[in-house]
Parts: C-alpha cells; sequence; structure tokens
C-alpha cells in the first residue's frame, strides 16, 4: 500500500456543531494520509451519504480513504479499503467479498492477533490501545508502548500505533519504535484541527530525522 | 423467487432461554417456508455465527434464508438473499453488490416505496406494520390493511404482509388480499413453535381454498 504516516479517524462526538466533512477536509489540509470512516451508530444510508463525501474529499487531496467496518458501504463508494475489528467479519471472509485490490486493515492488541493478521494478507493492522482511549465503545486495556516495540520487532507489514495518542504523549509511541501513528480526538476535537495534523505532522518528521 | 406464503423472522429477546437455531428449526417443521435472521446488535462475528447455523438448518430443510442489513455476512455463508429497510443501502446499490442472483426483498410503509422497489428489481417487498408491533426498535406507525389491499392493487411483485400479525388477527390480512404473511413473535415467543406456526399454516391454506 501507499506509504502513510499519520492515519486520522472521524469521531463526530468530538466536535458538536461543526459538519464532519469540514473538520475532516481540514486534517486532509495539515497532512493526514489516511482518513478512515468510523460509524456505528447512524443508519446504513445516513454511513453511506457520509463516505460519499469523503469518498469525493479524499480523491481531491490524494488521500487513501478507509471505511471501518461497512464492507457494503466500502464497495459502493469505492474506498480503498476497509478496516475490521477482532469482533467484525473474519479477514479471509472480507477478502472474499472485496477481492485482491482493496486494502483491509486490522485492529490488533495482543502479538499472536498481529501475527495472525499478517499471514491472513492484511495490508496493515493497527495496534493498540497504547493509552486509555474512551473513543471506541468497547474499550479495552491499553497494550502500552511495549506492545508497539512487540510488534515492530515481530511483524513485517504496515503497523499503526492508535489509542489515546495526543500531542503530549506521541514521543513516547515514536519513541518505542511506530513510524506510524492513528489519532481521533486530539486532531478531530481540536479547536484548529489544520494546525493540531501539522503539529503531528512535525513530530512524526522529527522522529524519522532523528531515527 | 420460489413460491412462499409463510415468512418467519428471528427474535432472540422473545424466546429467553432457548436457542435461536432450536426454536427457528421447530418454525422450519411447522412449515416456515422463509426464514430471516434479522441481528441489529450483536457483532458481526455474532452475526456470523448464527447466520452459518441457520444457512445449515435452512438447506436441511429446503428452506429459503434470507439476512437481513448483513449483506457481507448473507454473502460469506451463501444466504438465497437479503432483505433491506428504507434507510439501509440503497437498493441499486445493494444489487451491485450481491449479483443478479440473490433475493432481494424490501421493507415498505408506502405504496410509493413499494412501486420504487418493484421498479428498482426487488424479488419481493414486505408491506406494513400492518397492527402495531414493537419488534424493531424504530418503529413506524402502522399502515393497516388498507396498506395490504393497496399494494394488492397496484404491486406485481410478491409481497409479504408483516407487523404485529398473530393468530387473532391474522384472518383480516388475509381477507385485505395477503397471499404471504410474516409472523415473528407470535410464532418465535410461542410455548409450542411448530404447533403455533402450523396454525398460521392452516389458516393461510383455509384462506386459499376459500380464494
Ligand atoms: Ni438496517
Amino acid at each position: 500500500m501507499k506509504e502513510f504516516e499519520l492515519y486520522v479517524i472521524t469521531g463526530e462526538n468530538f466536535h458538536p456543531g461543526r459538519a464532519m466533512e469540514d473538520v475532516m477536509e481540514e486534517a486532509m489540509q495539515g497532512g493526514a494520509d489516511i482518513i478512515q470512516l468510523r460509524d456505528k451508530k447512524s443508519s446504513k444510508l445516513e454511513v453511506l451519504e457520509k463516505a460519499r463525501k469523503l469518498r469525493q474529499l479524499t480523491y481531491d487531496y490524494g488521500v487513501t480513504f478507509i471505511v471501518n467496518d461497512h464492507i457494503d458501504v466500502a464497495l459502493t463508494v469505492d474506498a480503498d479499503g476497509i478496516h475490521l475489528g477482532q469482533d467484525d467479519l473474519p479477514l479471509a471472509d472480507a477478502r472474499q467479498i472485496v477481492g485482491p485490490d482493496k486494502l483491509i486493515g486490522i485492529s490488533t492488541h495482543a502479538i499472536e492477533e498481529a501475527k495472525a493478521a499478517e499471514a491472513g494478507g492484511a495490508d496493515y493492522i493497527g495496534a493498540g490501545p497504547v493509552f486509555p482511549t474512551n473513543t471506541k465503545e468497547d474499550v479495552v486495556d491499553p497494550v502500552a508502548t511495549s506492545y508497539v516495540q512487540a510488534v515492530k520487532a515481530e511483524v513485517n507489514i504496515p503497523f499503526v500505533a492508535i489509542g489515546g495518542i495526543k500531542l503530549h504523549n506521541v514521543d513516547e509511541v515514536l519513541e518505542a519504535g511506530a513510524e506510524r501513528i492513528c489519532v481521533v480526538s486530539e486532531i478531530v476535537g481540536a479547536e484548529d484541527v489544520k494546525g493540531t495534523t501539522e503539529m503531528f505532522k512535525k513530530r512524526l518528521a522529527a522522529a524519522k530525522g532523528e531515527a
């Protein structure tokens, strides 16, 4: 898959009163490389409408577009890929439906899950939650930066560190070896979404320079 | 599509303490022609496991198997079709994903919706809710038997009357012209699921005999 370092997921509850597509466009202007639509509450039709808006914007900005969970929506809007959790459709079944060309990302919380995803043909994995988070409904215990180190040592497909990553703790994650990070609330809930996104990009660039 | 007259939808909240697949198997033994898996609460993985069980049983009994909403699950277990509401993926988009051979059923509550589904290539429609019901989360006002009459007069694809249909009111629905009915709580919540299913079949047969 196309190289990436900053992955931003929608989180509409973090920006009441602002349109989702405006917030995500600012994140793209600030340098987000991948946008994921995650919406487990709206009707399918509403998710589809949101996906159409993001598909258009991500085309405009040359950004990769991933849909969480809703394979049907991803296919309908021709998203670049889907992201699945451990309780979603199994990777092999999903691959059967979407075909070889769509990206499939898998959330992992333990090294066996990470290795299974790699062996099963995932294009990338999420590794986390690194820190405590209340972004997702079903909260998993944080795995800490030791999991980032373990994945870096033992998995060869791209991994993106996720979960509670903020400007105040991102350096810990980068020092643990993450080269790609996923951010939700700190970016989409920011007063200055574009500026905050740029700050994360700078931290990523700095870590790369030091490496 | 294969002719049918009694369509039974899962409703696990109506049979606490009993396994869903046992209840649905009894409905098949009693003469259900179509079984639909409707589950908007479980994880995708749990829905998939339920669908696998029902797919096996419906094969065994020669019963048509429909999955509500979860197109990915329907494709994975090779269900006979999917059922979509007005807030689900639009019919044309769903057809694109499932191909020409899968059945697609559409819930309708107004004659324009019924005609749109027919024009869009639906294989059948649901017409209802005929009576008040609290089976679905998002309750729609009942459309009464007048809607059954309207659909019968104006729509040419098979329609199945749905919503609050019980043994005490099924004759009203049949007299309004329905030749296919959908039942949830009265069957899956019955103490004698098979016997209750048989009673509905008798009422359907009697109405047919009189027609
Ligand atoms: Ni739905």
